[in-house]
């Protein structure tokens, strides 16, 4: 009955720097094509509440695009809900339908990682046999950088960006006195290595700053890993060990749980986190080497690091937010907007669209001819790769010197 | 029988943002005066076994003046070294004094904080003592802002900067979803508030990032906390506190001693190794109140993260290194240089020479009536006074998407 396109958007997963560039590249997209968009608050789970947000009146000055643009986290809000099968439980197939019909819409843009792209594909599937015409399109972002049929996601460039500026200061900071001492960079990634191998971009050419990066697609074997740290610290006084909180010993056992009995449950008798890599080998180095050694957790700040966004990455965030408002308009369903690298040198990546049961529920890792055959380090194509994912700034708007964000919904 | 003075100059004590901005003055300051400068290698230690940076023929380049400014850690390196009183042992003040001596130096500039101020006292005393006609005066440097009869110490504006920008990051990264959550960022500062402090800068009108603020100048009652997150959760989702790493219970328990003893000492007698407060009060709100909780460190970051160092910071630092340069060359001993703040708005901050006995072995807290009366916030006095420290940007180069730093020492 209505006759403008209306878009429906939602953010899922966790939050990224670059998850609200994307939204940001949907809700100028359609305006400038003349179509209507609806927020989801809360991804799929409030929307299922009937929980919207109305763009007509919203964000319509273009410095508060730019804002939202350099402002982290989820602007709409965000969930964990993952949709049951439907053959199995269709009750909220039929609900979120009712819903698309009662709100007029016509595609559906989910912007999330891996479960997200699981969401769409269910949504794509389940309205082709109930002969819906609304698209289901998903948009990529995840700082872990683990979706398979993309170059990379948006928000892992900004994440990369700002560990490897930390491990460089990190670096300069290990070493000001004169004694040995390692120091351990703990970093996000539970099965996939993409943010701690980022760590590699902060060395230069006069001063390696991550001696070694333990990846998880490597297992640990933590008497090697102490001979190679014996062997650096008689050539230097410092090393540093870009470090991911997901490693494993070769027999499957994950590190973090190496501390005794103790840690593992907590005062309270709370089961600790994943985390804990990082201070489980500084421990083990301070014992079999008897050297100062410390533990960093860049913990989440890895993930809203905003003030240090990369331009490219945000760009390509905006990008693909538009990109799949065009997939939408000309009929696509089914689909995830993808990044295409056509070049290394210079940089040139386009969007495309690729089929999202072919990525829901797969996970990318890093090739294993991109990692040092000793398992510590990477090769020159991981730096090759990951270079331009953190190239140029988005310089953010200071204001009293704390950069500014775009005002939270209410 | 040299005719042109000789400057030496140190760093010394844990490294900031801005400790390399003071001696990029000093060098200056001295090279424009037509003064010689010479580095001493990891500060008092290392100049006692006689090692020194010639910088006759080191960072000529204007550029590098930049980019040491803009490197985190201490360019000359640095050291934890106590002297001991003359009395007692007068060993090193002895040899110290042969190679002030072997290297014709006229005047020292010891660029640190508390400690390097008693060094700079003691040598002064004994100098005077011997008949010495070298000069010794402190420049202050140090994240926690502990001095006293300095408004405020150059470093701490650049950590108060990153601080505020990381809290308000967290702050909306911890408002994704919806439910409710409380979150602890665990800010340096083992006796004083100054850093935690600093997160108050985070909020904005529309946005309170940091609801409660927890400083080690008031006692934490567990269970008035508890209550007080209990009421604010009423009102909204997320709770979000910035806590100092040193809170403290009525008792004169460490908050962070909940998870075992993790407390040792140092080489001057400090507390070492706190850390735990988030972790320990995060998993006392998940027991007491039931809801998700998480706990962030932002760990050494703080002090080396020149990426987002205030531009006040490094300019004051700058200033006060040439203001050391001036006074030893005009016969000042014994001093400090102190910043005296003569305006809040428009922020006016000069110079001053003060006696650096009266500094020694002293620590500066956050005054009582800036806390508000429930020791869980700060006042507007207080806003008004960190306010100024992180105003401007002090863009990094950026080569490669990652902020260049000046070459290290070797």
């Amino acid at each position: 009955m209505h006759t403008r396109t209306r878009i429906l958007v939602g953010q899922s997963g966790g939050p990224t720097a670059a998850i609200n560039a994307s939204l940001a590249g949907v809700i100028d997209t359609a305006r400038r094509q003349g179509l209507d968009v609806i927020g989801m608050r809360y991804g799929i789970e409030g929307f299922l509440q009937g929980r919207i947000v109305d763009f007509s009146e919203r964000l319509v000055d273009p410095p508060d695009m730019q804002l939202l643009q350099r402002t982290p986290a989820s602007y709409l809000g965000s969930c964990r809900y993952r949709l049951p099968d439907a053959q199995e439980d269709e009750s909220p197939y039929i609900r979120l339908f009712e819903q698309l019909k009662k709100f007029e819409i016509d595609g559906v843009l989910y912007i999330g990682g891996n479960d997200s792209m699981d969401t769409i594909n269910k949504l794509a599937s389940y309205g082709e046999t109930i002969g819906s015409d609304v698209r289901f399109v998903g948009i990529p972002k995840t700082i872990d950088n683990d979706l398979i049929l993309t170059d990379h996601t948006p928000g892992y460039g900004s994440a990369a960006k700002f560990i490897a500026t930390c491990v460089r200061e990190i670096s300069r900071d290990s070493d000001v006195y004169d004694l040995k001492s390692v120091t351990f960079v703990e970093i996000m990634g539970r099965n996939t290595g993409w943010l701690t191998a980022s760590a590699c971009l902060a060395d230069e050419r006069d001063a390696i700053a991550a001696d070694l990066i333990l990846l998880p697609e490597r297992t640990l074997d933590e008497h090697a890993l102490i001979e190679r740290i014996r062997t650096i610290l008689d050539q230097k006084n410092t090393v540093v060990v870009a470090a991911s909180e997901g490693l494993r010993r070769p027999d499957g056992t994950i590190i973090s749980a190496g501390f005794g009995d103790n840690s593992q449950l907590d005062a309270f008798g709370h089961e600790s986190m994943l985390s804990g890599t990082g201070r489980y080998l500084s421990s083990l180095v301070k014992s079999e080497l008897g050297v100062k050694s410390r533990a960093i957790e860049l913990s989440t700040i890895q993930r809203c690091a905003s003030h240090i966004a990369s331009a490219t990455d945000l760009a390509e965030a905006y990008a693909l937010g538009g990109a799949g408002v065009q997939a939408v308009n000309v009929g696509a369903t089914g689909k995830m907007c993808a990044l295409v690298r056509l070049e290394d040198l210079p940089y040139l990546c386009v969007p495309d669209l690729v089929d999202v049961v072919d990525v829901a529920n797969r996970e990318k890792h890093i090739p294993s001819d991109w990692i040092t055959d000793d398992g510590m380090g990477v090769t020159d194509e991981l730096r090759h790769y990951v270079a331009p994912l953190v190239s140029d700034e988005a310089s953010p708007l200071f204001v009293d010197g704390i950069p500014h964000l775009i005002s939270p919904l209410t």
